[in-house]
């Protein structure tokens, strides 16, 4: 039996990891391999449930409160299912994982960013993913991307710029910090550059197996 | 302005913590103070949904979920009730705080009782109570009592006796590392001579603030 391989995609909205997820799973099923696809927050009933709870009273729960409702979310969804679809030897790629909440609530909510990594990773018994690919656009970039629009950003879409990119900085402080980890790709390349960039390193990733 | 003051009740259940609050309420009111009856899990609104999330799933939630929606139950009531109640300088008496999730859960879940005390100080950006009240009384009796009745326990009642009584020791070894917070009351006693005890502790810390 293979041993299971555990990927998760980061970056902002509107940088393509829907699209790199979908070419991911086909490249790993023609390797003969099971895949699970998921993603955070959201990936259990219970997850669904504790998302709903968000969006629902978005801005009316407090900030710590919210941080430990994503981290119940995480730790369900590991617990649930992405730690029994390893152990049977499956590949299991999530859009998002811890990353997201250390870069988000790090950055938006004032939280201390080692405190709401610890809170993770209590949540997930420090399970960490073989490879996290974080793709990097600029958050002007990535945001014209969603819009699909030419008009001139007003003062509150600036706002949003500006917290997205210190997102995106964020994220990038990370992967610096942890290259063993993360693989950062150009999110200006095309989509099958970023996946050819992508498939080596899967390659490598199971090499050291 | 009075500074305000925070007491919180500890115990299993069975033991009187109800009947006590009632009587520091009338207490404190009597010495011209607001006071503000609170509880956890469900201390407010969100706290009633996320309650309503973990009893409805019962037995369905991965133990580390089930301790952050604990943890975030409680970060919410403690930024959107205790703190602004205390800043108003008034008294907060809440049936059960965060050393229940350390008692509970570290006995219960095969938790690490550090860990589990760690998430609730970030949860209430380290708040501890002024005083907190351990009501002690053996399990098998606070189970009698509960139950009022004299039959003889069945399997499932002496497990869960068993249960009850390791949350009681970890109650009174968490009182006796840190004294200056917690009075521990022999439940015991008469409701009086209980009542007493407790009235002569909150005097002297309302003498030394």
């Amino acid at each position: 039996m293979s041993r299971g391989l555990f990927i998760s995609l980061e970056g902002i909205d509107g940088v393509g990891k829907s699209t790199q997820s979908d070419l991911i799973e086909q490249y790993l099923l023609g390797l003969g391999r099971k895949v699970v696809r998921t993603l955070e927050p959201g990936g259990t009933e219970l997850g669904q449930e504790i998302r709903h709870l968000l969006l629902h009273r978005k801005g009316d729960v407090a900030p710590r409160s919210e941080a430990l409702l994503y981290a119940a979310d995480r730790a369900h969804h590991v617990a649930t299912k992405v730690r029994p679809a390893l152990s049977r030897g499956e590949v299991v790629i999530t859009d998002r994982y811890l990353d997201s909440s250390v870069a988000y609530q790090g950055v938006g909510r004032d939280l201390n960013a080692e405190d709401v990594r610890a809170i993770s990773m209590f949540a997930v018994e420090n399970l960490l993913p073989d490879l996290t690919i974080l793709l990097d656009l600029e958050a002007s970039a990535a945001m014209a991307r969603r819009k699909k629009s030419g008009a001139e950003p007003d003062r509150l879409e600036r706002e949003k710029v500006e917290f997205f990119e210190a997102v995106r900085q964020a994220y990038l402080a990370m992967a610096a910090a942890e290259p063993a980890r993360w693989l950062v790709v150009d999110a200006t390349q095309t989509v099958e550059q970023m996946q050819q960039q992508i498939r080596q390193r899967i390659d490598q990733v199971l090499a050291s197996f």
